[in-house]
């Protein structure tokens, strides 16, 4: 067609960018994709839409990095629940205005993360409107033998441990981070993972996500928590201590564990990404945050919330 | 809080409103949820998105309206594979002006479509933005024992079939139409079902989209195509049988069976839902619309498209 671009066409042009996959009885070009899980265990399933404007801005964020963010968020999720993802589908709003373009950008981000992760590419919807882009991931996965790590598992005298470091994440991080699956998985091999969760709302704010799930209370020595070099070199009115707390989309792993599995994980650490030990789970409803010098503050979930007006 | 109110607000009024389900593991809460998929034959996988101002507008749909159709157009397409739906998760940009009791509204009409085919509500993911609500649904379903139902399988010989009747929906039957999920199992469980789709760009295009699939023709027989009342009585300047080929949203399911079956679909129908043979399957490449003098027109594949701009 001479004058625009029509859907079919981009969807034609995706069905040959997409590779056939092991796990895809049935991939793109049908009512519904059909997904292999030979294991009856059951199957993970998160789902996270991100908004230009809101979660990215273009520029400065190229559609590579947004189609890479937008699944690599979703991964964060399985790897929070120690799972190996397997498939996703992909629903896009698209700009009418360029939107050909910009798909199919997005589509090759997305693509390499999928590759990169062996996640197959099940299926999608895309569409055009006179709004800014939107697109929504959703992953399927499994757990491992040794069953989902969900964030209400905490136990008073928990060591409360992290991959990574904190903070500053919106100078870079945030569009090409690297999602903790195998990172996940080597620790839920080398130890039994009481809760988990990844860190996308901020770090003080999903430590509060385990304690209430879990019905604890933690204190945390900010003196252990690590600090990204972003976070450290920040310019503005807050502390690096104050971005590492609650700057959020850190995408690192923050989970609890007995203090023997603790030492353990600390002695041989089952992979390159360091881990920290940054507090401990107490009996508690509070969570406090230890000075230098000893002194106990209260800890907000501080983060980032979604708002509305009335 | 006083002056607005926030995400985690609303999660919590919704984790309040949604019932636990026998399929769900793990329900909202934690980083995935865990969904029961206890016959390793694999997991149907399928996404919708729709867009405030391009798949409806409020008002006149009202948001629980709109919230039953978002889960609606998916559930039909997990109808179009035979298949049972299971689950679902639903990510929403929401209005940030008002976009708390919009979003309760929205659940509510989820919930209702929900329960009444006994989808479980997985997950999901909550965003306010500044521009008009968007929302996207992936429904997980599982394959009958006689396996998914694909585009592909339609044979030269075979009828064409279709459930109700066409045309017209934006009239009213695009936002409470029914998913034909008990239709197909039934269908399904009666005969052979060579190809299945459901109508949901359009009567001709999607029936192109069978034809492109499996590689082959159809002869379609004009007086017979079964025409909604809202076309029949359309006022504009296009015949009740152009509406009924190429409004879309109708969602029926148009389906391929070789003749014996057919017979028996139409002597026995196994549903109180009118079933109508409205075609033939050809060796060809074409598509063709026979008119009640004999006449052989080509038939393209009219409907909906989301179009770009350069």
């Amino acid at each position: 067609m001479a004058s625009f671009q029509h859907e079919f066409d981009f969807l034609a042009s995706l069905r040959r960018l997409i590779p056939s996959h092991p796990r895809l009885a049935l991939g793109i070009g049908d009512d519904a994709a059909l997904v292999r899980f030979p294991d009856p265990s059951g199957c993970l399933v998160t789902v996270d839409m991100l908004m230009e404007g809101v979660d990215f801005t273009i520029p400065p964020a190229t559609p590579r990095q947004v189609g890479w963010k937008s699944l690599a968020v979703n991964l964060s999720d399985i790897a929070a629940m120690a799972g190996r993802p397997v498939a996703c589908v992909a629903s896009i709003a698209l700009p009418r205005h360029g939107g050909f373009d910009l798909g199919r950008e997005l589509m090759q981000g997305i693509g390499e993360c999928a590759d990169r992760f062996d996640v197959a590419l099940a299926g999608g919807d895309t569409n055009t409107w006179d709004y800014p882009l939107v697109i929504s991931i959703t992953v399927l996965g499994e757990p491992t033998s040794r069953g989902a790590v969900q964030r209400s598992g905490a136990r008073p005298g928990d060591w409360i441990m992290a991959t990574g470091s904190f903070g500053g994440s919106i100078a870079g991080k945030h569009l090409d981070f690297t999602p903790r699956v195998a990172e996940a998985l080597a620790l839920h091999q080398s130890a039994d993972l009481h809760a988990m969760i990844d860190v996308s709302d901020g770090l003080a704010a999903d430590l509060w996500h385990i304690l209430e799930e879990s019905r604890v209370g933690a204190v945390i020595d900010e003196r252990a928590i690590p600090i990204s070099a972003a976070a450290a070199g920040a310019t503005d009115n807050r502390t690096p201590l104050e971005h590492a707390l609650s700057d959020g989309e850190d995408f690192e792993l923050l989970f609890t564990v007995c203090p023997d599995d603790g030492r353990k994980l600390l002695e041989r650490t089952p992979m390159t990404t360091p881990i920290t030990r940054i507090g401990e789970i107490t009996a508690g409803s509070d969570c406090y945050l230890q000075s230098a010098n000893g002194e106990l503050n209260l800890l907000p979930p501080l983060g980032w919330k979604h708002a509305f007006t009335p």
